[in-house]
């Protein structure tokens, strides 16, 4: 049981289990809401929205008022981070993000003295939603995993494989050493400030680690992943961290203990048997897949019931293996919010 | 010890270990080599280079020439499929391949009774293949697996996660599996038309096997590629086929029992843990970051070294964990051979 104002998603990152879990989902302020595409046309770009405390403080309660969802996420983007580095970070309509590509000599010319004056409004984005947010919602900051924005930065786009970035990687290696180092202090700088501006938790998105060799995963994504855990731990004791590494597979089996995450985050194609494995060891969060919020009706419900039925006994955090995509219904959320709520143990 | 004109590459599909490893690699008539460009140029576009045999024959034996592989493949693309289904194939300069997407009525209305003579320039280049090739040299036909296919008939085009096929698969579950029943048959009576033309094994590609959860696995992906082994077991027995579910990752671990392939192939991202417990069960093939074909020198050599190192002590083919790509340098092809082929037992 919980009391009034208990914030649930605290208690799971603490590897209790509750039943029904909380519930969020990844990019649940995004554009299948049509008060957020309202609110996005008010602001002059995305970059915009996100630094724009009165918008961003708006598209991240939409869906708290809509759906009464269990934690909050800071509205803004992974990209944030080489966009107050100067590397000309621009989203372009139905292209995806675009900036400059990083070459070896730009890596050693980087300069963030400016960061922190760059991003105060992600800050008090966060500090105007800790006062807002209901007492028992709680608030997630977050930032990109050093190697995912490593891959954006490199390529200065999206691409199918990041087939740059683990170029990039082999030929300079001491280069993109440097960057990811560079990437994991600013990074932890930047998740401090939102937990010292009110986040309760944190989470690293490391969406592009299935790429990686094992020996790649190890040195580009654990190892940095680490180096934050271990600060924040040290600096901000008590903080939880998230860490998902999306499409990791196999590689996931050791993430918890590799990297020191509190929770670990699941996409929806880990098989039930490697997902209770690692929950053995404490928290997960995840993984219904993503296309479910679209299909809606009786592929919504059976995909629900599953993730009950494989996590549902442990430490959970229900939520979708990846971004809720523009293409879902609200509806279905609302459908989602219902089941989980009046879930009962088998 | 293998004897003058004995197939290495059989020898391993059959369960037996050779040191060094016999070699191939995937997509090796690409267009990484000059003299493929050449040949392709001659060609009025892609399809014309597959359904050419003098052509098709010749861009298959160009890599045997130059680099001495244990294995040739037949030189044609996964997509050959739905163009003998009249889906209005075409692949576009920089765009990748281009088709009708298809609808559930469209699938009940698919008609493959012309399939064999549409394909039959194939056959007849796997025939020229089998009289030219050296005596050792061991002939992979190959297709793609029905829900790789089937992703692309569906969305029409490539996309980064196959969402058209995985949303499809759930609004129209029936006509779905219509599509997988279908893709399995005729795919299956094209292997045996390559089997019965001269080659001596088979390969099935699910280059987007990864994309799916586990239940949506065995059903889309395990299911089909059993049913068509099985075939291929009952119908043309003592023909090894090698399964290649790129991005399985952990589902991979009972990819051999559950489908009955020979050997397995692994992408570049599988562990060394788990790469081993699937040889425990017979051959395996891979599994060379392919970029490292890109980058040569150190990086080169350290990738061929340790794929002997995790993999050669057991039945293995060595070969990427995806295709070669377009940036390869042809010189570090050669350098990969000398170096597996000088390798040493530790």
């Amino acid at each position: 049981m919980t009391k009034a104002g208990e914030r649930k998603v605290m208690k799971v990152l603490a590897g209790e289990t509750v039943f029904p879990p909380p519930v969020w989902l990844m990019r649940q302020a995004g554009r299948y809401l049509p008060e957020y595409r309202a609110t996005r046309a008010k602001a002059k770009g995305f970059l915009d929205l996100c630094y724009t405390p009165e918008l961003a403080v708006e598209v991240t309660m939409q869906p708290i008022r809509r759906f009464g969802f269990d934690a909050a996420i800071l509205f803004s983007d992974i990209l944030v981070i080489p966009d107050a580095l100067d590397r000309n970070v621009r989203f372009v309509e139905g292209t995806g993000p675009l900036m400059d590509p990083i070459t070896p000599e730009g890596i050693a010319g980087l300069n963030a003295s400016g960061m922190h004056a760059h991003l105060a409004p992600v800050y008090e984005t966060v500090r105007r939603l800790r006062a807002e947010l209901p007492e028992e919602t709680t608030l997630l900051g977050f930032c990109g995993a050093p190697w995912t924005v490593a891959t954006y930065m490199i390529a200065g786009h999206g691409t199918p494989d990041q087939a740059p970035a683990r170029l990039f990687a082999m030929q300079h290696p001491e280069a993109f050493a440097a960057l990811l180092d560079l990437l994991s202090e600013i990074s932890t700088d930047y998740l401090i400030a939102q937990i010292d501006a009110g986040a309760d938790a944190v989470q690293i998105f490391d969406s592009w680690a299935g790429v990686l060799s094992e020996r790649d995963f190890a040195k580009f994504s654990i190892g940095p992943v680490k180096r934050m855990v271990d600060r924040i731990r040290k600096e901000r004791p008590g903080v939880p961290v998230i860490g998902f590494a999306k499409g990791a597979g196999a590689l996931l089996e050791d993430y918890r203990s590799a990297t020191g995450v509190d929770c670990v985050g699941l996409d929806w194609t880990v098989p039930a048997k490697l997902g209770r494995q690692i929950q053995a060891g404490g928290a997960v969060q995840g993984n219904l897949d993503p296309l479910r919020m679209v299909a809606g009706g009786r592929a919504l419900d059976e995909g629900v019931d599953e993730v009950l039925e494989v996590l549902g006994d442990g430490p959970l955090i229900f939520n979708l293996g990846h971004g809720i995509t523009p293409q879902a219904d609200p509806e279905n959320v609302t459908r989602l919010m219902q089941r989980v709520r009046n879930a009962t143990k088998r």
